[in-house]
């Protein structure tokens, strides 16, 4: 059975603990089933190695990290050092490695209310396919008459046709991918689009093309030329405005939501708050072309206040383990890890405090890993 | 007593069954209240006019409406008309006339559902401060290598130093008459900031300066230099994507939040859900130094699909007719129109079916003119 070298970036605050958690989980799901190593390197870079070194990490990081199969990071970010520099790490992280891919799974877990009132019947079942390497990131720009009355800011966003389109057709093999899932597993859908709304695979672009007269044209084009190619998903547009709006009024309408970079990072954090909160919700940073190892990671800030109180929701950390072990091809060992969490959420005993709870970081943790094993020997039996 | 020119647009789709409600509602509480008189004077711009002479306005439709001491518009977009060319006239009115403050109140009226679940003894009551003419509004950029594989495109967002700290100006000021008029009611405020929150104002800044590091690290300097001046306004920031989160997990948090063009125009439509639909949110564009007239619109669209079928909901036109009242400093009148459709809406037998009900968009009116009757012989007795 194959050896996968994980290197492990715990990070700051809160991320070292979650993290752990973690790697703990995902090394249970994978013993259980007898489905290979994972070997975790851990690289103990960020704020601390910071306040040492003078960056957050050693000079020749990316060729460090290149080497590995995957890169699970904690968290970042630490009131020592500006937000600006532990911001840039990630960053540098996304683009050095090409992960153009920012993905984004937005699931209601068993167990787990939302914030945000379903119609009966209805659930949250979405993904957002973020652009991660250009767009409004491009930090592009310059300010005149710095300090004066006159002063003026500039800011660019650079959009390319080989970035959208590639980050457009990620979106419409998923859909395709997730259609094909359903129909596999027999999930119930109702007619009209969605993945609660319909068997149909559909992909919404989200847009601004009416204000952003240049970016946005494109890029609704280049969704128009893409979506050509894929007569057999079902097309959908709304404005990134009213898109917010529909997120909270009818989240089970939506499937797959492909967006820009700026757009993506809002509605991302949106999503997050309708599925439960940021102490459920996972990421991975994908090269979907595997030439550079993809980085999965909880969306959670490092929460500073929280650091060694064992009080952290460990269940984004280790969702992001799961899309790993999936991206891996591992994804036996991916699904017995979401359903041990979903087990466990739907059991309700062990939850930390942001689901309501009183349990530690390591309690749930501990009642995944057990979920796991019992789940597994079943499995295998 | 004086009289009042107003412009009105009624535009396309419910745009015109909506503002003839909301101008008889308005007439209604200044004849009661004998405030002063409306003139309004009908304008049939937009779609059809656009069919008929190949554009939205006339050619001289600033200065026809200079004229005017505030334009009251219904809405704009029919889908005979491109897109782009609807939406260009309303720009052009926000820019034309300066109105750089796109005032949006959030507010959960009585007998309105939040499909956001709120805490007990929390309610919603905040206001969104929009930049309204520059930002990422400007239109600057373009297209290179238009329709190649190598094709970029590419949008600029401008900021000046004037346009920003007049809108943060705004915003502080906002929030000492909120806070003011909060302590002469004796609403009752909890400790820790925000209208529900705390008895002090405060500014929540929206930005995004880890990423946009031009426009939002000078949009962030602008704000502190204001807040400056502002020792009693309680200081507070949260980023463009952690902000959305949290008006979805707890609004009753926030009091003013000043945002840019694009946040602001993604923040209202959200805030719209959060307040229960886009059948109630109202804004206005406001030119604060009064030297061009300021527009007020309900922020729904035209509807198309609804045209005619008097079913829309009139509250958000009629809120945004309360805005105008307001604003020309008929206080009194703006004050009886909200009661009123308070009343209504917390008596519940008269509602559109956005919020559940069977009633039209005529019947909804006449019981706001009712109760506004009522009350107005009540308060002058
Ligand atoms: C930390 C920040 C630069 C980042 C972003 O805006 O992309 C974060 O919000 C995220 O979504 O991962
Ligand atoms: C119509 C459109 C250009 C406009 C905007 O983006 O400002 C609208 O969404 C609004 O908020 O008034």
């Amino acid at each position: 059975s194959k050896t996968y070298r994980i290197a492990a970036i715990p990070g700051d605050g809160i991320g070292p603990e979650v993290l752990e958690i973690g790697m703990e989980v995902l090394t249970a799901a994978v013993n259980t089933l007898s489905a290979g190593r994972l070997q975790f390197d851990l690289f103990p870079w960020g704020s601390e190695y910071y306040l040492q070194h003078g960056r957050m990490m050693p000079e020749n990081a990316l060729e460090i990290l290149k080497a590995y199969d995957a890169i699970y990071l904690g968290a970042i970010g630490d009131p020592r050092v500006p937000d600006h520099l532990s911001l840039e790490m990630l960053l540098d992280l996304r683009k050095g490695f090409d992960q153009y891919v920012n993905l984004r799974p937005v699931k209601l877990l068993p167990g787990v209310e939302s914030p945000v009132r379903l119609k009966p019947g209805e659930t949250v079942d979405f993904v957002v396919v973020r652009e991660n390497t250009e767009g409004e990131y491009s930090r592009l720009g310059g300010r005149f008459k710095v300090g004066t009355a006159d002063e003026v800011a500039v800011q660019t966003s650079i959009f390319t046709r080989k970035g959208t389109e590639r980050v457009m057709r990620y979106a419409f093999d998923l859909a395709r991918r997730r259609a094909e899932e359903r129909a596999r597993e027999g999930v119930e859908v109702k007619e009209g689009g969605g993945t609660a709304g319909g068997p149909r695979p559909m992909v919404t672009n989200c847009t601004k093309s009416n204000a952003l007269n240049y970016s946005m044209v494109f890029w609704d084009e280049v969704y128009a030329a893409v979506a050509a190619e894929y007569p057999d998903v079902h097309r959908d547009q709304a404005l990134v405005d009213a898109l917010a709006m529909w997120l909270v009024r009818r989240p089970a309408y939506y499937d797959v939501i492909v967006s820009s970079n700026l757009f993506g990072d809002i509605l991302t954090d949106l999503a997050a708050a309708i599925q439960g909160g940021m102490g459920i919700a996972a990421g991975g940073n994908i090269n979907p072309e595997r030439t550079y190892p993809s980085m999965f990671e909880p969306i959670h800030g490092s929460a500073p206040r929280y650091k060694g109180q064992n009080r952290a929701n460990p269940i984004a950390a280790i969702w992001a383990g799961s899309m790993m072990l999936e991206h891996l091809g591992e994804t036996a060992a991916a699904r017995l890890v979401m359903k041990a969490v979903e087990d466990v959420l739907a059991e309700g005993r062990y939850r930390t405090s942001d689901l309501g709870g009183t349990s530690s970081t390591t309690e749930v943790g501990e009642a995944i890993k057990k979920t796991i094993r019992k789940k597994g020997d079943a499995l295998i039996r």
